[in-house]
């Protein structure tokens, strides 16, 4: 399991939250749409072997209880991995919208590392975030011609304790529909760009592809085939500590 | 050089900035051991067939002045990628130090994107930064037991436009030495943990992996094969926009 080199998930949870509507006092709009993000995740996900479960419009501190009670669970032990996407609103810094109030990108992910979820230990956490992270809109970037081409740090030794020890930010990736500051877009008809099109590559390409790859294969997709109205585009981005190849399916 | 997939860096430079000593009236400690990562990096990223161009100390203005020259730089567009290694002091946020005073992370690549370069459209620039991002040092993370398995969204078409586009932040990777608010550790005697276990990996894999690839098999070297005298680990981590797999070897 925690050896360098290759994974193959077998078995997980994915928790999916979706926030669509929020509290009648913030005004925030309806996120129209989005049960196709769901309804397409759920699908994909149990695909892949992975046990989806929906959380629709919950409040913060029903988001905090989830992730505590889940982080606290036996059963993890059993699990290869642990996947959640939380999809709503957002703005710059982490911010995401839940229904009530806002929480922050590493609200979802502490309480799984290894001290509070000694469960997960070694193995990958994959958080999938479709918000926007900003209000700027991306401009899109026009080929220049035809023709292109195209702190304080200390010393240390290197000494390996006895025990089997890994850093507590290992095996983490976080993959997000946009960058910081600009925003991310949804089809009120089928969906966010991102979810849709990462839930494609996943079918197409998990029988041969690890995760970064198939997200390096989704934003390309992003980056190249959508655009809104006006000419903005979209660049999904990712961050990873992972120590391994995460693939979803057996070898043939 | 811009299609989904693949591609083969054959030419690139790669500007190494190393700061190791600071000006007086900052109290800043000196990089003692940094000279060994720049030896290092100028033969690696040579048998890479990049080309490393070296800086030494430089000043925040130097340091400004340096990266908007080489974007405005004509000669560029016969490059495959731009390759930026920066070595420093930091803290949390981004923050990196020059010689007399410090810039954002954001500083070193902003230059880069195609409104202001647009002879890397298209093409990979890929940051490396050696540097701590806060004061935290990392915890190690037991294995539990020997038997562990262990925004305001808008609507939108998706019609292309005739032109080719992408978006503007496209083709962008950043490789830093940990994660944010936690130390990186460098060893006065053969240097930093994460350019020289870097620069191991690419001697060792670069004939068959991709640059992903590289940095997820560094990441697991300096978790597995790094710790201080005091128990502290380091987890390096890493947020790409690519959109192809980079190799800078040609096939076999």
């Amino acid at each position: 399991m925690c050896h360098d080199g290759v994974l193959r998930v077998r078995r997980g949870k994915a928790l999916v939250f979706n926030m669509r509507n929020f509290a009648g006092h913030r005004n925030i709009s309806e996120r129209q749409g989005s049960e196709h993000d769901v309804a397409r995740l759920r699908d994909v996900l149990t695909s892949l072997h992975l046990t989806p479960i929906i959380y629709e419009d919950k409040t913060r501190n029903q988001v905090d209880t989830i992730l505590e009670e889940v982080a606290s669970e036996q059963d993890l032990a059993d699990d290869d991995c642990l996947v959640v996407v939380y999809m709503s609103h957002g703005a710059e810094n982490g911010t995401l919208e839940a229904f009530d109030r806002a929480l922050q990108l590493q609200d979802l992910w502490e309480c799984f590392i290894p001290g509070r979820c000694p469960s997960l230990w070694g193995k990958p956490k994959l958080f999938f975030v479709q918000a926007c992270e900003g209000s700027k809109k991306m401009e899109a970037a026009v080929a220049p011609s035809k023709k292109s081409k195209g702190l304080p740090t200390t010393t240390s030794t290197d000494i390996v304790g006895d025990e089997y020890t890994i850093p507590s930010h290992a095996d983490f990736l976080i993959s997000k529909a946009s960058v910081p500051g600009h925003v991310s877009h949804r089809d009120v008809i089928s969906g966010t760009w991102f979810i849709q099109t990462l839930c494609d590559v996943l079918v197409e390409h998990s029988q041969m592809e690890d995760l970064v790859g198939m997200l390096t294969l989704t934003g390309a997709r992003v980056a190249r085939h959508f655009q809104t109205s006006e000419g903005f585009r979209q660049m999904p981005s990712y961050t990873s500590t992972l120590r391994q190849k995460v693939f979803f399916t057996p070898p043939q």
